[in-house]
């Protein structure tokens, strides 16, 4: 029901590649981090999140990216096993780099912030040599994040499984996640996402993130149609636009433009949308959903992430999916 | 009752300079750091620490020192101020550089390791323009900590330090607390921690950190005469060196050896046993205390300081140190 | 006769892009460098002596590039101006990076080594800002030389300037020249030219170096056809690759595969023959000679260099080729 | 007749610690250097100068500092060899660092100046690890240059090689060769400097030069009195205050002042005045000349290298100097 032709006969269904990191969330609710007195960790980075949304909808997930040589590596690991993720594409990386951190603040459901520890960040220390062709034959897609290519040798690494991806027929989807603080320019920023860009079948981003890509080439572009076709004329099959309140749209090669279901809850923080979404709309379109419906799974997810107080932790199952559609008034 | 001189008409009694940092311990305990979910934050770093513990015990203590431009570095600098610490030395940086983190394990009492977030860690971007002429020689002494000469800036800065306090006769105090993760080389540690010692009137340290930074000029020495003696020959008054369980010794350039008190005490850990001894002692010596008093207020801290779950927050007052030692079995 | 298609209505032929350096080339000949006494400087750096070769040839050339901002940068943009090279894409840079230097050493003619000094230099100081759409769009053609993609900021400008020269039909010549000491890894070696030749019409490298590039995807390939195909399958056109004295082949999109014509000739030193070569070359695609008549052009300049001192000042003119090409024998 | 004690069982009278570079000077003379064609290399660096000045003078000679590993590093190996310095101090490097260029523009014989190429320079790479203590008690004197303080591990290694010498009785010479590119702020200047001149026995600069080491902690001082005094109250017993065309004046722990002679001449360029002067200098105070006798030595020496086209290759023999002080106008 969706054009994405995916391979039937693979073992995986998704590799997520990149970030794995952990999330100290303060467990004193809205209040300034200053004041936060207590912290509880979780597996974050944006693919790990959606490696863990995938596993729960019950998508056969790996995920290629590295972990410290320490305790934080170690429960990292730990964590995607307990979650059925396959960690056989996981390098411990053994140059003393750190896991990157994310402490939260959550002063109210709008006004939140984070303090990155990025510094030799160990999942941007994943190297072109770490990147397996068999490995990424094995799964119908993957899934690039844009951090991971902020910096080599991470950034060569995206590269070679973006070439061991097209070579076998692997479908690349590409979330934009842009971060400014691990970029050094704008102009490296649009260069390396645009090539990246060029080699996905489906690309997630905000209408900012796009201008952000194309700022260098197209500066006075901002029109949804102009961007999505100069991705059609690479390799993209779907483009989805966000809008922040005003919703998302998909556009396709094929000419088709959907609009997504926006269902209106009340958020305790917003941090983990994106990934609860993205993880949601991948499993839809690889179980061959419409588009419209896959958008709808991802709105869903979202909307139940952001009502709780964690990311990875929180990613729901089919069921509870089905159930808050079912029960949710939509906008 | 002891020789060392302090200017009486001064301020402030002790200005400590360098870390200013974090810690993250564990709410549960004796366990491995994979294993823990919660952690409380407190300010940590050994010079921090030590500040803390002087002004507990009522010494006007003052701070040199840079903290992040973030919610972290405002949380340091308050808790300082509400630890009556004066915080006119404190210059919040502008680089973006991160507070530095450790994150405790104790597995058991006698098992404790640490992660350290140390990369571009904001208490080492002090400056030399940061050090203010005016504000050193507003105190009896100083406190300096070896990991300050870890990387420059910093490294520069405490010679500027240095310098002043020689200038205007303020007593230096040097803790060496040698931490090898913060150093490139053997040999660049030896080589600074030599500089700073020669300019010190007391320096604390454990055996092994004497032969670290005497292994270049003298790599055959492990005698505590020889040690104290080459300092001696410089600016040392007093040159403490720790043996572990055996006990502390106390070298003065007047030829006394002075054995310190050992309390037997069953430890939740041994995080700030070093700092809370320094805290003390410094204190003892201040207050015109033998040295050996001094000692025993040092030792009599430390035990109080490793039988509870936290650094600073556990520094004594005076009260409770004299209370302990009433008590106390001495060894 | 050939199949590349130029625009007619452009101002400039060719737009070389990257390095600009300085060759000291000792003036006692067939001699230890440690025993040479004096130097004379040439321009070099390979698109720099490809600007020469196409100049001299009556090509409009221009150039795009960063020149130090002290007196080589002087004397390298005056020497451009003087063989009638546009250089209104030369940035003068303000970073106090310094020109790349290249000492020469020829112990006999088949002797030939290097001293390379390329710590910070300026030309990888050009970023994706220097690179101007409007200049590009000027020229029929640029020729990117590899070196500008071994660090950033000049990778970064390279795939701007493929980029704005792909939206305006600029054709885009690609010599790979390859060199090892300017690189961190193969695998990075391996990504960036890849990236750089699916965006070229024509490529000219080594068969080394075209396995170079292939190593992290195709390692077991050393076939010419598979290469060549590779790149038709991008937007290559005409894919040229150099086996040593076996003499170079051109293959085509269209099918065909052309053997490059040798001279034989008695060689001063080697340095400067693929630039010679790449020069005529150039010069007879664009004046739409057929393929092998282009490459009897470049064989015949190469030979020519390859019998003098220098470079860049010993580049040929029409009349030059023409005369010697009447006259020589062919293998 | 001059107050410094030299050992006198020693094999080496001087070991001149630092900086081997290369001199390219144009052949061209008076010209600026972007019109200057070719160039003649000499061994070059203050050190270097030092050393080949006190070998011309029969002082035995030695060196330790690294080279690079390759032509230019043998070619320098040589030259000290064939000037009889003894090179068993000399360590080539294996980091890939390459020899420090200088070219050099006289465009009148008041108009010098310099391209140097200093980044990632060999001298520089000098370790701790490389100064032995069993060659430096060998000697009567070391001198060290403060371009090797500019950066770490050379840094490192001075100090070490400082606290062997005074560890051994060994005479330190220090000539401030105070160059602001090398270094990345005044204040790591001033910090550096100073630790090392406190180690010293003979302190050699300008008046600015000694105003820079001074600047963070007694920023006011111009007077020569007061600088020398801050010295004598350390390790110094000669101070040497080089005012232009005003002369130079020494200043001692014993309380003397004495004026240098000054021969006037008419120069061809500035360069290598400082390295002949320091060089004949401390022949003299070597050869137990009284101070004022010394400095003429110097001046003389200074002033035959200025009329010539080099540096090390001018120094003059101890005949050359008396022949010169023997005719000279003094004034």
């Amino acid at each position: 029901m969706n054009h994405i032709k995916f391979q039937s006969d693979r073992e995986l269904d998704l590799i997520a590649v990149g970030r794995l990191g952990i999330d100290l969330n303060p467990n004193e609710i809205n209040r300034p981090l200053e004041e936060s007195i207590t912290f509880t960790r979780y597996v974050g980075g944006s693919p790990a999140n959606i490696a863990v949304a995938t596993s729960r909808l019950d998508l056969k997930t790996g995920f290629i990216g590295r972990v410290a040589d320490d305790q934080f590596g170690t429960y990292i690991t730990n964590y995607l096993k307990e979650n059925n993720i396959d960690t056989n594409g996981i390098v411990v990386d053994k140059s003393g780099a750190k896991t990157g951190l994310a402490f939260t603040e959550v002063k109210s459901p709008s006004e939140c912030s984070l303090i990155m520890y990025r510094n030799n960040a160990v999942d941007l220390k994943i190297e072109p040599e770490d990147i397996s062709e068999e490995y990424i034959k094995k799964s119908k897609a993957i899934l690039i994040s844009g951090t991971a290519l902020a910096a080599s040798p991470s950034r060569e690494a995206v590269f070679v499984a973006l070439e061991y991806a097209r070579k076998h027929g692997v479908v690349v989807f590409f979330d934009i996640d842009y971060r400014p603080y691990t970029w050094k320019s704008e102009a490296e920023t649009a260069v390396y996402y645009s090539l990246a860009a060029e080699k996905s079948d489906v690309i997630i981003g905000t209408r900012e993130e796009f201008d952000t890509i194309e700022h260098l080439t197209s500066p006075e572009t901002k029109d949804d149609f102009v961007t999505a076709k100069h991705w059609f004329d690479y390799n993209a099959k779907i483009v989805i636009i966000k809008h922040g309140k005003e919703g998302s749209y998909a556009y396709t090669d094929e000419g088709d433009k959907v609009k997504g279901v926006v269902f209106p809850v009340v958020p305790l923080k917003t941090f983990g949308a994106g990934d609860s979404y993205a993880g949601a709309l991948i499993y839809g379109l690889i179980n061959d959903f419409n588009i419209a419906k896959a958008m709808e799974f991802g709105a869903a997810s979202a909307s139940i992430v952001i009502t709780t107080n964690s990311c990875s932790a929180s990613m729901p199952t089919v069921g509870q999916i089905e159930d808050f559609i079912a029960t949710a008034k939509k906008e």
